[in-house]
């Protein structure tokens, strides 16, 4: 039985590398600390650089807390099957999504797996989803620096770069500079830091309480020697939206937060030409 | 080799039995999504039951983002070793923690492991560490359904109830669900589901502002039939006090959130006793 083993282990190989080397771009979105935002990071990165002409796909490895079917509005919807694998959820022309949600039954039942079960769920989500040809490819990643996150990094042939999130709280910090530390020990460029949920602005008296403190993300940035992509500001709005479904970079929201938002998913494909990966359809 | 390691396994577990059948109540907090506040309402409850005059141990099983040793102003400190294990940090004269941050050498070094090593760690702080007659274990599990809370789960002969913190905004209720039915697939009595950063205060206009909104932790445990404990409103001041290492409802400090936290504390001592598994040094 092994040498039959042993061509099939190849065969996946060979499939794996193949779906991944149409995928110019793979950026993998962490953060230390849960409840920092790094799904609504996802989900805003993914949809403004499809708003930006790219094309775009958006897979979700928090196998245990998947919520961009939720924040995309595409709740309910479930893979189909092609010729070519399964095919992605399509959010919009240029923007597709993988979730373990869009083959769960129901929604309230928890996914209690194991590890060695959950790197299999995430190479079927990159080996058998029909990408297709993509400028890029968004990893949202599960808090911490566990199964999940590994699994992403060691069967991708080639990271392009890390995204840490971060709030400007100490705690959170503490964990992103691990973050910073796992990207690197696994040879993965770190594109920067996002300090999110910086300031609060009281609807009311319009005066800004730094609820969460301020700061903290650039400064941890500066310390670490890696960039600092930018704060974006917390409104209670965008709680509201994300629960409708709507990401705050969508047009016709032309906010703080989506305009800081812009400017970062700039400095992401400043990060990425530089390096030499460019996008094909790049309008700058 | 094998019936040795049969003896050895069976030892293995009788130490571990004889650890946890010396502590009267082992409660599991736990959330579905990360960031909504379980480390502190892990680190808030230990000291408000060691306050209450109870002996206490906190064990910290997020093995990737370890916050309980700088939520509780212990950052730093080490394990020591003794005749009877390793001796958990004492906090308190009757509240003792343990946490991987007080094995690792440098606080920014991630630990990047995968399921059955992290098992084996938390199968190292239920059974190594010397914790002595307790009133209550309180575990702090990472967010999620994975390896960490599955192996305490499994480990522990008898969990006497798992306490689950959510924020009230719908895809962290969405993803407390999960927690509740992973609570009943394991057998584990649900003692209640937590609101945490509930409504905010505008310190300068007093104002509020449901930032995360308001009421949907109490909505969720309505619908999934289990008590509900209460909610813990959102101050920025708590975020200052969990980065400074002081948990909020130390003696002095008498705030809204202390108060909430002290009823809520209240109503778990009661859920355990109608269970018949009461506490030794109850004074109520």
């Amino acid at each position: 039985m092994k040498p039959i083993q042993i061509a099939e282990k190849k065969d996946e190989d060979k499939v794996l590398k193949d779906r991944m080397s149409r995928i110019k771009n793979k950026i993998i979105v962490m953060s230390g600390k849960g409840g920092v935002g790094k799904t609504s990071v996802s989900v805003n990165l993914s949809y403004a650089l499809a708003l930006m002409g790219r094309e775009v796909g958006l897979v979700d490895i928090d196998l245990h807390g998947p919520n961009i079917a939720k924040m995309l509005g595409v709740e309910g919807q479930n893979f189909t099957g092609s010729d070519n694998g399964i095919e992605p959820v399509r959010v919009l022309p240029n923007l597709k999504a993988a979730s373990i949600s869009f083959a769960a039954a129901n929604p309230d039942m928890p996914i209690i797996w194991r590890g060695p079960l959950k790197m299999s769920a995430i190479r079927q989500f990159l080996e058998e989803i029909n990408w297709g040809e993509l400028d890029y490819l968004i990893i949202d990643s599960p808090p911490g620096t566990g199964d999940e996150p590994l699994s992403a990094c060691q069967l991708i042939p080639e990271v392009s770069g890390a995204v840490i999130v971060t709030t400007p709280q100490d705690v959170s910090i503490l964990d992103a500079r691990k973050s910073v530390f796992f990207a690197r020990q696994l040879k993965i460029p770190v594109i920067g830091i996002i300090e999110n949920m910086s300031g609060f602005v009281c609807p009311h008296c319009g005066k800004e309480t730094p609820i969460f403190k301020k700061g903290g993300g650039e400064k941890a940035a500066k310390n670490l020697g890696v960039p600092f992509l930018g704060r974006i500001p917390f409104e209670p709005e965008l709680v509201e939206l994300a629960d409708r479904g709507i990401p705050f970079v969508s047009e016709g929201l032309d906010g703080i937060p989506a305009r800081a938002f812009m400017e970062i998913c700039r400095r992401i494909e400043e990060f990425l030409s530089e390096k030499g990966t460019g996008t094909p359809h790049s309008r700058s």
